[in-house]
C-alpha cells in the first residue's frame, strides 16, 4: 500500500514535494491544504484535491504523514507541534541557533498523541548535518568547514529589494576558490568571514535612481553584506528574468582530520551537493525522510526525531536484502 | 564507563584500531589477540597485554566489542561468525559479491547467542555505500559513479610482484579527470572501465631482468590490467622505499539525478575521500561503529547489521541534545 502525503502550503517547497512523490512509486499525494482561497491554487497532480488549511483534522484517516512547508520565523514554531497531535509530520525548519527549543516543543507534542514528528530535513540542516556527524565521529581529530553556494540566498536578496530605488535583486553566494582549496589541501586554515565567501548581487533600479548611492546601500549594509567582498552588477529587467529566475544552491562540507599514534597521517573528507533547484531538491529529501516516519510509525514509534535518528535504510523503498546486494 | 575493545589481529587495520581508540576518550584497549606467537607482536598502548588467539574466549567478560581485522577471502568468512557466538563485533567484510551470504552466516550466529556484530564496516563497503543509499533515495531517478583513487591497489600491486623478474611493485589506481569532470556537469556519461580510470605501476626489478618483458606481461595481464591504460615505471629500490611506502587511497561517490514534474532540474551530490592511510581511516570508521555496537548491544538488540541499520547518532560520543545543538 502506498505512503499517502498531505501537503500544508502549497509554495516553491509545497510544489517540489508534489513532483518528488510522483518519482517515488511507493508513494501518493492524498491532500494539498493551504491558507490562500483553494480555487485560487492550482496544482499539478490529476485527480487531488486542495483543501483550506483548516479541513486537515477531518483528513486525519487518510493522510499517512503531513509534510509542513511553512516559513521558519513564524509558521513551523506554532505548525509543527500543532499537526504533530494529529498527524506523523515532516518539517524543514532550518533557524539552526532555535533547534533545541523547536525539538522540545515538538517532542512534547508528538509524544502525548503517539505520533512521529522529523524536524530540520532538508540540507542544511539535513544532509550537510549528517555528513558533519559522520565525519566527526570517525575523525575526531580535526576541523569543520562548510561553505555554500553558489546558490541564491533568499535573505539577502530580499534585503536588497527593500533598498529604496531598487525594483528587483537576486544575490548569489560564492565559495571563495582559493579557501576551499587551502581546506582540502589539509593547511587548516582559520577563516574570516570575508575569506570563505563572496556576495554578488543583481539589481534592477527603478527609472533615474542613483545607482551609487544604491550600490554604496548594498555593500555597506550590516549584517548582510559589510563583512564580505560585494559585488553589484545593474541590469535590465528583461535579462533579469531571463538569466536570474532559477533557484539553485549548494554548498561543501569538510572535515579534515589526521589520524596515526601522533596523528602523522591526514584525511579529507568532502561532502557537496550542486543543485539546480534548491527547493526541489530539499522537497526530495523531505520525501525520503517521509518514508522514515511511515516505517518509524508502523513500528509505533513516537516523539520527535532529527536525520541524526533515522537508520539509513529507513529512506529507501528497497528491501535490507536489496540494499546489501545492490549498494553496499 | 568506557568501551573495552578487543583486537583480533595485529596488522595495518589492527595498528590502526589502536592509534584510534587513543582518539576517542570513551574507549580503551582492552586486549590483542594474533595468529603469530605473542611474544614478537609489539604494540603501541602500555600495559595492555597480547594474548595467543585461542584466549579470547577466556576474555569475555574483560571485552565489550572485538573488532576482527583478518582478510575477507579466507579468515572473516569463518572468523565473523565464529566470534559472533561470543562477542559482539565489527568486521571490515570487503567483497561486494558475497556480502549476503556472509551477513546470513553471521546473523544466524549472531541471533543465537544475542550478539551485535556489524559487518563490512569501512569507507567502500561503509561510508561509500552509505552515500549511495542516500543518494538514491533522495534522487530515484538518475546516475551513480563511483571512482576510486588516487590510492594504492593491494591486489594490484600483489599481482605485479608475482611476475618474474620483479623484486618489489606499488600499483596506484587513478580516476580519470576527463570523466571525472563529465559526471559532475551532469552529462551521465556511460564510462567503459578504460575510461574510468588509469592504472600506474612503480616496479622494482631484479637485476638484470628483462625490462620489456615485464612491462608486457603487466600491461596484458587480464583482469588486472589488460582493459586499463597502464603505465608501469622501473624505479630503484631506494626510490621505492623513499616515495612509495604510504599506503594512500581515496575516491568519489556521484550521484547525478534529476527532479521536477518533468524532471528539468539537475542535481549533483558527490562524496569524496581523500586518505593518507587507507587502513587508519578504515580503522577509525570501524571504532566509531563499534561504539554504535555497544549501544545496540547495552539495548539489548542482537543480529547481524551494515552501516545502513545503523542510525547516525550511535556513532558519536555526544548525546541528542549536544549533536542537535552543535552539529544539525
Amino acid at each position: 500500500m502506498s505512503i499517502r502525503i498531505g501537503i500544508m502550503g502549497y509554495g516553491n517547497l509545497g510544489r517540489g514535494i508534489e513532483c518528488a512523490i510522483r518519482q517515488n512509486a511507493d508513494m501518493e499525494l492524498a491532500a494539498v491544504f493551504t491558507r490562500r482561497d483553494p480555487k485560487d491554487v492550482h496544482i499539478l497532480t490529476e485527480g487531488v484535491k486542495v483543501y483550506p488549511a483548516e479541513a486537515a483534522a477531518d483528513l486525519r484517516d487518510e493522510i499517512d504523514v503531513l509534510m509542513l512547508c511553512g516559513g521558519s520565523a513564524t509558521d513551523l514554531p506554532a505548525q509543527t507541534p500543532e499537526y504533530a497531535k494529529l498527524f506523523h509530520v515532516v518539517d524543514s525548519f532550518d533557524t539552526h541557533a532555535r533547534i533545541p527549543e523547536h525539538f522540545a516543543g515538538v517532542d512534547a507534542a508528538a509524544k502525548e498523541s503517539g505520533h512521529v514528528a522529523l524536524i530540520s530535513v532538508g540540507w542544511d540542516p539535513g544532509l550537510f548535518s549528517l555528513n558533519r556527524l559522520y565525519a566527526n565521529a570517525i575523525l575526531p581529530e580535526g576541523s569543520d568547514y562548510t561553505f555554500w553556494g553558489k546558490g541564491v540566498s533568499q535573505g539577502h536578496s530580499d534585503a536588497i529589494r527593500r533598498v529604496p530605488g531598487v525594483k528587483n535583486a537576486k544575490q548569489y553566494t560564492i565559495p571563495v576558490d582559493k579557501a576551499l582549496e587551502a581546506v582540502r589541501n589539509g593547511e587548516n586554515p582559520v577563516l574570516s568571514t570575508r575569506e570563505k565567501h563572496i556576495r554578488e548581487c543583481f539589481v534592477v533600479a527603478e527609472e533615474g535612481a542613483d545607482l551609487k548611492r544604491i550600490e554604496q546601500e548594498i555593500v555597506t549594509m550590516p549584517n548582510y553584506f559589510a563583512d564580505y567582498d560585494t559585488t553589484v552588477h545593474f541590469i535590465s529587467e528583461e535579462e533579469f528574468l531571463r538569466d536570474h529566475s532559477a533557484i539553485p544552491h549548494g554548498g561543501f562540507v569538510i572535515r579534515s582530520g589526521q589520524t596515526g599514534w601522533e596523528g602523522e597521517n591526514k584525511h579529507i573528507i568532502e561532502y557537496s551537493l550542486k543543485l539546480d533547484s534548491n527547493p526541489e531538491f530539499t522537497a526530495s529529501v523531505l520525501v525520503a525522510y517521509a518514508r522514515a516516519a511511515a516505517r518509524l510509525a508502523a513500528e509505533g514509534q513516537s516523539g520527535c526525531k532529527t536525520v541524526f535518528d533515522i537508520a539509513p535504510a529507513y529512506l529507501s523503498s528497497k528491501s535490507g536484502e536489496e540494499l546489501r546486494k545492490q549498494l553496499l
